[in-house]
Order: structure tokens, then C-alpha cells, then sequence
């Protein structure tokens, strides 16, 4: 007993010490970031900081520290039959339990310290705030503007670059095959695979880079709307794959079948997702706004949290994509719950997303540096990398220019030339790709993969992400430098205010119109506290309901009218008095374009059919989806 | 590999479903929390809301689900003659690793859903926020005015209530050896342990009852200040108990030689850790002094919310308490780091933590409920638990009346006989007697003692939670019902303000006199903004290092003579003004009691001493201390 308190102890310790390495690189790369913000220095970007920071432990661990071979952990060798996931073992009475860790590779001789984390702590720790974070700061009416756009390029142009950079790499494997350079297998279904994680163009970096240099508005619109809703299409994408690649290790050839299951699971994840995210998000409106919660903020803020969480939770206990759930709750919550809470909450929510993110955002990428040294199974090939190098250039090649030729013939305000080169040139790799390769990596096929998806995110980020500002510039770009913007979100809402006069209005559509209204007098009223009085759109004969469904405080703020968005107004006395809350003239400005929320609308409607259509057609061929859900 | 990936997915799948659970329980709480205070109902306190929403799941978990036994689980039992932490299985050439996971009962024949999570996530991550808040939030002149009482109550009290308890408890498992009720081995150093942890009164209910009934100030710093030192006292305290029982099962008699060493790790874990906090505390005090990072509040939370982790993280790497050090340094980052920080950063750190704190505990508690019906190895022995009841008045009645009597030998304002039943009477366990006591559950006697202490804490948190208001009544101790106190920390400071003119000035000794004079004129102005510029108050001579430690904004400080304390002032300007800071003839005013700060010194000045003794000692000796460090 007291031998096994101390073994618990000493890993314990590791553990602490694990964290704390990492702990100390993020202050680290924090002071550095302040350094560098505080001198204007702006060619090395701070994700690109904290990934160096990474790459030095990560070469001080490997050629620096030199760890014993512990030997109490290896003396018994069971031999078995199966390899089941838990293990009894019989000494002398006792009965002890064992879990499966994973497969050693026996050729291994060297012990690296391994400062490694289990690849799902990604997922389901730290993307989950990244992404809701992006989604509950996307609250601009130049996304909703370009709405249409973002969502051609995110869900079509990333399917196409999947297609285009799969292809590619299955030219380049048959070409690595022919020359020998091959040392293991590497299928079709594994280049679709590749092709779908290296497709999703990252937000982190977009933002960061981005949001500093102030550049056009509806650029920025575009390229941050389109990387932060690519990630869920590449989620669901490489999943779809993952999961209906033939079992048998033979026949892995994509042949029709599994193809057309593929795409459903694709359809229906990705709804799925949608469904359960904004769902989530309508019932934490629906509960701020009918408790009068909003008297007590940290209460408030709690449930905001909770709530936003469980949806992620819930979404991976039904086996759907979590962190798709969390972007698209992370935007109903922006747009509909935001308007109930108290302005206390409305800051501390957003304060401790940021926090977390920013948080989230380093680790991930120092890590990334970190495991460039640390990871013991790379396998760098030079014609593979430059295959894949080759390939991310031409499949985003592919999603930009055909697309943005297409838009262009239904857009009033085209998207320029010079636009579309900087969406090319600034398509980082980062976070997403990241996690999506770590994954899994099993089989030589992904460690290939893993180690050329470091390289790319280390260029990508490095060079293009530095690049930026002279591309910029080259191209004739407008930018100001903002060197107070991450002082807080109230700043961008007003730089935004203020250049929306260069974008006139557009002409609007019947069906933008139809949802426009609808979102205006119904559901906004019945989610929050702003919008028109329910009692005043809804016919005549519903009043008892309408009445039911209206809070007090929907009177009173007609009754203000001042435009002051300042959210720490503290000096109102809590108890009695009603916190002021936007007038809803101020809120129900995200005007959208005409185009775009027809291509929005039928999205909806076709992911809606598709999965309804799916999921009969597999109760009727009797495929048991319902029992995996 | 396919059928090792959907095993993967289904224990994912069931994480998720067990972390949904808590945080559904968690919101269900929050709600019925936010009714509670709407309806100002208040003899159900928050946290024994939480256990019963957590009792209710327990008992549906327990009788209402029934989980199919995992066939695959046990397949293969091998016999081996160690019990290695890991475990190598053979099959067909390819070798997968096992990790030990703990000692499987053979007798335990059904199979409930375990909703269990490992006792070292209460440590680790539940505690440490908890623990930390109430340092921080500790900034209060009426703690430091009552801290020599507290530190008395707290250090002396704690170990002579686990002295008691140990002895009564020893009786009673002689008493029920001989009436046969005892069925495993309780030995002396198991009732010393039990002592020790069931001594800890928590900080968590004190706080969330006292704070808001509004008591007497200085009731209510005796009260919170114990509490929250104990728990350091009973964490030290059990784990040396524990680190120094013979290991030899059969001479569990505690030995001379074996006490002084337990007393030796005591201080030494003590004062280690009181040193690394404050440590760590001064140091992101120097460095929030000494750049500008204020400039960004991002940054700067960060950097103080990764400090102050650091520190637990440090602390547990170092095989000493890191709770202990997070809460000493959460103390000293109030007292310096929280001066520099700017205004935006201030409110962001304090609802940070309190958020954590406030999802922390509520998840304890809530924990504590589900474990009565879903923890399988309960032992409940009417004796024990009876004798445990009684153990735990007479060891409170003798930390509390003679400790009293000692202390108003000595205080100018007595404490009252009425303060002390109140403190008698709330002297609550909670969620450090639950961590403590569930950290460890392997033997018979450590079983008995986890359900006894759970019965403890649910009696207590009800009863005698319930019961304090109709107590402070009924010993005519003035309260008033401040509805609105959760609402933000300012509140309360100007409450204690407000009736701080109620106690007088105590006359000052040397030693106090002393510290307080170094304290205002050196280190205070060393590390933060605050206090009077160090060139005024160094020598002549050093007045060149003194130029170079003194911030310009020192200077401005002293300009500012307004006394508005309300920290949300967003209305300067960022980048080019510096922030209005407090001027520091506000900041500096927790005088203290003079009999109080001679008992501080003299402790601190007691444990350096120890701590370098037993180190040298036990040099000399050749035990290895610094082997395990």
C-alpha cells in the first residue's frame, strides 16, 4: 500500500509538473506579447510566438532532459488472445483492474519524457471555447451582409478544396508508390481524409491578424466568417469520411455506396448540430428572459456558461459534432439572450469567453511547437510535403476564384480582385487542422499526415500570417493600425458603426424579407426583451397568449430612446429599478444582403429535408442510426 | 481497429453523458438558487439545495437505472505474483499497454452506473479556485484587526480539536471492538486522521450564510478568517498523520519518534507553502508593476490567472500543499498584485473567480449528494457514527470556550460568550472534510469514516446551516437581511465601511508597529503602486536604486486624492491618460490589532525557524527529504 501511495504521488507530481511547463511558456509568451504589442513590433504574430516558445521546450526536452527507463513499469508480460479494454489481474486474492492505454510500438527503444496530452483534450476542452467564442463575438451586421458569401465558401468551396487536395495527394501517393518512397499503406479514403482536415482555413489567426489591422469590413466579414464556420465542415467532413471508409483493410477504394452514406452523415450531423446548437441557445433567451435572473449576475452568468456547455455535452453524448453545436449556440446566444441579460452579465459573459479563449488559443499553439520535437513517431517525407504544399495551394485556388466569379455575378458590390488574392493568401492553417490530425494517429498514413500538417501550419502562420500587413499593402488594401483594439469588444462595435456608411443599402428580396420580419416581430419578441411588443404583432385573437408571452420591461424600453452602448453603467440602483437595455431600434440593425439570405434560406431548408429524408432511409433500410444516437 | 474506435466513442459517449448530468444538476440548482432569493426563502441554504438536487439524482441512479454488465471488460484474468502500474499484454506480436487502475472488490456483484469521478479532481481542480477566492477575497481590515484570534482558533484550535476527536473516536472504536461491532482493522493513527479531517469547518457555507445575513463585522472576520485557515491546517495535518504511520501494518501504535516527525512535516509543509504563495504573489506583484500590462486587461488577467495557478501547480510539483500556497498567495495578491492591476482587470479578476468559486463549490455539494446512494462501499455503524456526532461538539466546544478565555486575557474589545456559542453552533463541515475524506477509501476503516463524515456534513449544512438565523436571533446578535450582497464585492466593502467606526483604534505594540511601518513604507511601495514613493522613504544613499524601483505613476498617484472606490470607470481614455488608481491613504489602512500582530510575527517567524531546523536536521540525519522535493 505504501509502495503504490508513492507511485500515485510521484505521478501525481509529474502530472503538476507536465502543467506547469506549459503554464509557465503561456506567461511567458504573455510578457512577450505585451513586449512586443507595447513596441509595435508586428511581423511575428503572437500565435506565431507562442509556437517558438513551444519548438524551444519542445528541443530542450528532447536533447536536454534524460529520463530512467522505469522499470517497475514493464516486469509482467500477459500473453492473450483478444485485447480487451480492461484487464483483471490476480495477486494472491487481490483482484486488480487494468485499462487499456493504447498500442506500443515494441520497436521504440528510447524513453522521451512525454509531455503529451490525450488528443481529446483538444475537442472537448479546449476548441470548445475557441469556437464558441467565435461564434458568440460574430454578432456584426457585415457577417449577416455577407452572409450568402460566407456560406458558398465555407460549405462549398471547402467541399471542393477537400475534393481538389484529396485528388492531389492521391496522384502524389501513386507517385511516392512508384518511386519507392512509400513505407506503408495509404488509401484513397485516406487522401479524402487529409484533404478535409487541411481545408479548414483557421479563425484564431484570421481574427488576430485581422482585427488589428483594421482592413475593410466586409473583407474582414468574409474571411473571418468563412474560417470559423469551415471548421464545422471540416469536422463533420473528415468524420463522414472516418466513418463510412469500408472496415475491411483491402477494399478501401471509395466505392458508391459508402460514398452517398458518407454525404448523408455529413447532411445529418452537420443539422443535427445546427438543431441542437440553436436550440440550446433559444432556450437559455427563453429563460433569462422569463426569470428575473438578470438581478443577479453572477447567477446569470453561471447558467449562461452551464447552458452553453451542456449543449456541447449533449451533442457529444448524442454523438454529434460538438463543437459545431457550440459555434451555432454561441450565435443564437449572441443574438437573441445577449439582449435579456444584465449589463454586469453582458460584459462578464464576454470577459470570460475572451479569457478563455485567448487561453485556449496560446496552449493549442505552443503545443504545436512542442510536438514537433516531442511527438516519437514523425515521419517527415519530402515528396509528400511538397505534394501537400502543392495541394493546399491549389484547392484553395480552387474554392476562391470559381466562387468568387460565381458571387460576383449576382452581388451588387462585387468582391474585387485584389480581395480575393488576400482571401488566397491569408487561408492560415491553425488550431482546427491541428487537432483534427493529432487525432488519430495510428497508422502510418496519419503520422505522415500529422507531421506535413505541422509543417504547413508552422508555414502557413509564420509566413503568410507575418505576410500580411506588406500583402496589404501591396495590393492597395486600406488598413489602419489599431493598437488598443483587444481592449475590449466595445471599441470594434463602434469602428464598425462607424464605416457601415460605405456600404450603402441593397435592394431585398421576398424571402429576405419574409424571414426579416418574421425574426423582427415574432421571434425576437417572444426570445427577448427588445423588438416590438408581442401584443402589438401578433392578430387580435392570440392577445391572451401575446399578453402571457410580453414582459413589463418590453414597455419600458420604448419608453428609452438613447443610444448610449456603454455597458458598465453601474450606477443605477440594482434592486428596484429596471437596468436600462438597448432600445431595440439599435439592435435589429443586422440588414442583411438579398442574395445572400436566399442562398441562407435554402440552406437551411435543404440541410432540414436532407436530414428528415435520411433519417427515414435508414429506418426504412433498416441502418440502426437511431440506435447510435 | 473499427471496434476499438466505437469502444473509444461509447466510453466518450458516456463521459459526456456524466459531465451533462452535473451541469444540468447545476443549472436545475442555479434556478431553484435565483427562486429561493426571489421569494427571499432562506431556511434552505444554496449548498443544501445543491446536495438535495444531488441526493435526488443519486437515488435515480441507483434504483431507477439498470447498466448491463460490460461482458468485453473481463475476459482475461491473469495471475501474477507483483502488482505493476502497468501491465503489458501480448497479442499476436502486437504488445498494448494496461494501466492500474485500483483494486477491484471481488464481492461486489452488481453493477451500478458510476457516476464517480476520481477524488483527485476535488484537489486539483475544485478546491483550488475555492480556496483561492477566499484569500483573495479576504482584503478586509476586519480580518486583519481579528488576526491573531483567528490564526489561534485556526492553528491552535484545529489541533486541539483533531486531538480530541481522535481520542473520543478511539474510545468509541474500543467500545465497539468489545461489543463486537467492528469488522476490519481502526487503528490510533486512523481516529487521529479522522480528527483531523473532520475538524476543518468550511469556508463555503460560513461565507454564503454570514455575508449575507450582515453580522457583527468582527464575528464575522472570527468566523470566516478560522474557517478558511483551518482547512490549511487540516489538509498539513492529515497528510502528515498519514505520510507518518508506520508502515508496518501490525505497529499502527504511534511512536514517539514517529510523532516528531509528523510535527516536523507539518510545519515544513506549512511554512513551505506559505512561503511559494506569498512568493508567487509578490512576484506577479513585481511584474505587474513593472510593465505596462495594464495597457491590456486581456493580457493582464491572464497573466494573473496563470501566476496564481502556477502556484498550486509549483506547490503540488514540490511535493507540498498547493492548496495551502494558493490560498496564501491569493491573500498577498489581494494585499499587493491587486493595486496595480488597472480598473478593467480588477473586476475582471474578482468575477473570474468568482464565477469558479461559485461553480465549484456548487458542484461539491451537489457531488456530496449523489455519492450517499451511489458510492458502493458505504459502511454505516450506528456506533461510530453516533460517536462521531459527540467527538465532533466536545473537539469544537474545546477549540472555542478555553481558547477564548486565553484570548480575551489579552483583547482590548472581549469576545462574547454569545459570539462564542455562535461560533460553536456554525461551525459547519463541508467541502474540504468531503475531498479530505474521500481521497482515499481503499480500507475498511477509511470506508467507515467517508459515509460517517458524509452524514456529518449533510446534518451540519441542513440543521445547523438552516438553523443560524433563528440562533442569531435567539442570542440577540443585530443582523440585517442584505438582499442584494451577492451582487458585486464593492457592496460589501462599503458595508464594512460604513460600520467600521463602531470599533475604535486599538493602542499599537512595537512588534505591529514595527511590521506595519515596513510593510507601508518598503514593501508596499516596492511592489506595487501604492503607498509613498521609496525615495522619500530610503536613505539618501540608496537613492538611486530607488529612482529605478519607483514607478512614474507613483508620482501621479499622489496628485489623486478622490475617494471613489467604484471600479468601473470606463470612461477615460486607454492609451495615452493612466488610469485613476486608489489613492493610498485609502489602500493602506488595515490596521491591525496590536496582541493580534504579535502572534502573527511570532508564527511566522516560529515556522521559518521550524521549517530550516527539520530541513537540517534531517540533512544531518540522512533522511532524504530533499530526495523526495
Amino acid at each position: 500500500a505504501e509502495r503504490r501511495r508513492q507511485q500515485a504521488e510521484e505521478s501525481h507530481r509529474q502530472d503538476s509538473t507536465k502543467v506547469l511547463v506549459f503554464t509557465l511558456l503561456l506567461t511567458l509568451t504573455i510578457l512577450t506579447i505585451w513586449l512586443f504589442k507595447h513596441r509595435r513590433f508586428r511581423f511575428l504574430h503572437e500565435t506565431g510566438l507562442a509556437m517558438i516558445y513551444g519548438l524551444l521546450v519542445g528541443v530542450i526536452l528532447r536533447f536536454g532532459v534524460h529520463v530512467q527507463p522505469d522499470v517497475s513499469n514493464s516486469t509482467l508480460t500477459c500473453v492473450g488472445k483478444s485485447r480487451p479494454s480492461s484487464l483483471l489481474l490476480n495477486v494472491s486474492g487481490h483482484l486488480y483492474e487494468y485499462e487499456l492505454r493504447g498500442e506500443v510500438d515494441s520497436r521504440s527503444s528510447d524513453n522521451l519524457p512525454s509531455a503529451t496530452f490525450d488528443p481529446e483534450v483538444f475537442f472537448n476542452i479546449l476548441l470548445p471555447p475557441i469556437i464558441f467564442h467565435a461564434g458568440y463575438s460574430l454578432k456584426r451586421r457585415h457577417f449577416f451582409r455577407n452572409l450568402g458569401a460566407i456560406l458558398t465558401y465555407a460549405f462549398v468551396g471547402t467541399v471542393i478544396s477537400s475534393f481538389v487536395i484529396g485528388l492531389v495527394m492521391y496522384g502524389c501517393v501513386a507517385l511516392m508508390n512508384a518511386i519507392g518512397q512509400l513505407d506503408g499503406d495509404f488509401f484513397f479514403t485516406d487522401c479524402l481524409f487529409f484533404g478535409a482536415i487541411i481545408s479548414a482555413t483557421d479563425p484564431v489567426t484570421v481574427l488576430a491578424i485581422f482585427s488589428e489591422l483594421k482592413v475593410d469590413v466586409d473583407l474582414y466579414a468574409l474571411m473571418f466568417g468563412e474560417s470559423v464556420l469551415n471548421d464545422a465542415v471540416a469536422i463533420v467532413l473528415s468524420s463522414s469520411v472516418v466513418a463510412y471508409q469500408p472496415s475491411g483493410e483491402s477494399s478501401q477504394a471509395l466505392d458508391g455506396r459508402a460514398m452517398l452514406t458518407s454525404l448523408g452523415v455529413f447532411l445529418a450531423v452537420l443539422s443535427g448540430s445546427f438543431v441542437l446548437g440553436s436550440a440550446a441557445g433559444v432556450l437559455t433567451a427563453l429563460v433569462t428572459k422569463f426569470t428575473r435572473l438578470r438581478d443577479f449576475p453572477l447567477l446569470e452568468t453561471a447558467l449562461f456558461f452551464l447552458m452553453s456547455w451542456s449543449t456541447f455535452l449533449l451533442a457529444e453524448a448524442c454523438s454529434i459534432t460538438g463543437v459545431v453545436a457550440v459555434l451555432f449556440c454561441g450565435i443564437t446566444q449572441a443574438h437573441y439572450t445577449y439582449n435579456n441579460l444584465s449589463a454586469e452579465s453582458k460584459s462578464r459573459t464576454k470577459e470570460l469567453f475572451e479569457l478563455l479563449n485567448f487561453l485556449a488559443e496560446n496552449f493549442i499553439f505552443s503545443y504545436m511547437g512542442l510536438t514537433l520535437f516531442s511527438f516519437q513517431k514523425h515521419v517527415f517525407n519530402p515528396v509528400f510535403i511538397t505534394g501537400a504544399f502543392l495541394a493546399i495551394f491549389l484547392g484553395r485556388a480552387a474554392n476562391i476564384y470559381p466562387l468568387s466569379f460565381l458571387l460576383n455575378l449576382g452581388r451588387t458590390n462585387a468582391i474585387s480582385l485584389n480581395f480575393q488574392h488576400v482571401m488566397m493568401f491569408a487561408g492560415l492553417r491553425g488550431a482546427m487542422t491541428f487537432a483534427l490530425s493529432i487525432r488519430d494517429t495510428a497508422t502510418y498514413a496519419r503520422q505522415m499526415m500529422f507531421s506535413s500538417t505541422l509543417l504547413i501550419v508552422f508555414f502557413t502562420v509564420w509566413v503568410f500570417g507575418g505576410g500580411t500587413t506588406p500583402m496589404l499593402s501591396f495590393l492597395k488594401i486600406r488598413y489602419t493600425h489599431t493598437h488598443t483594439h483587444i481592449h475590449s469588444y466595445t471599441h470594434t462595435h463602434t469602428h464598425t458603426q462607424e464605416t457601415v456608411g460605405t456600404v450603402g443599402r441593397r435592394d431585398t428580396a421576398w424571402l429576405f424579407r419574409l424571414w426579416y420580419t418574421f425574426d423582427h416581430k415574432y421571434v425576437k419578441p417572444l426570445l427577448t426583451h427588445s423588438g416590438p411588443p408581442l401584443i402589438t404583432t401578433l392578430p387580435a385573437c392570440c392577445a391572451p397568449v401575446a399578453h402571457c408571452l410580453t414582459s413589463s420591461q418590453t414597455y419600458e424600453v420604448k419608453a428609452h430612446t438613447h443610444t448610449d452602448t456603454n455597458i458598465h453603467t453601474h450606477t443605477h440602483t440594482h434592486t428596484d429599478t429596471i437596468p436600462p437595455t438597448m432600445p431595440y431600434t439599435q439592435i435589429n440593425n443586422n440588414y442583411m444582403d438579398c442574395t445572400d439570405m436566399v442562398v441562407y434560406g435554402t440552406l437551411c431548408v435543404v440541410l432540414c429535408c436532407a436530414m428528415l429524408c435520411w433519417m427515414l432511409c435508414n429506418v426504412l433500410c433498416g441502418v440502426v442510426w437511431c440506435g447510435v444516437l
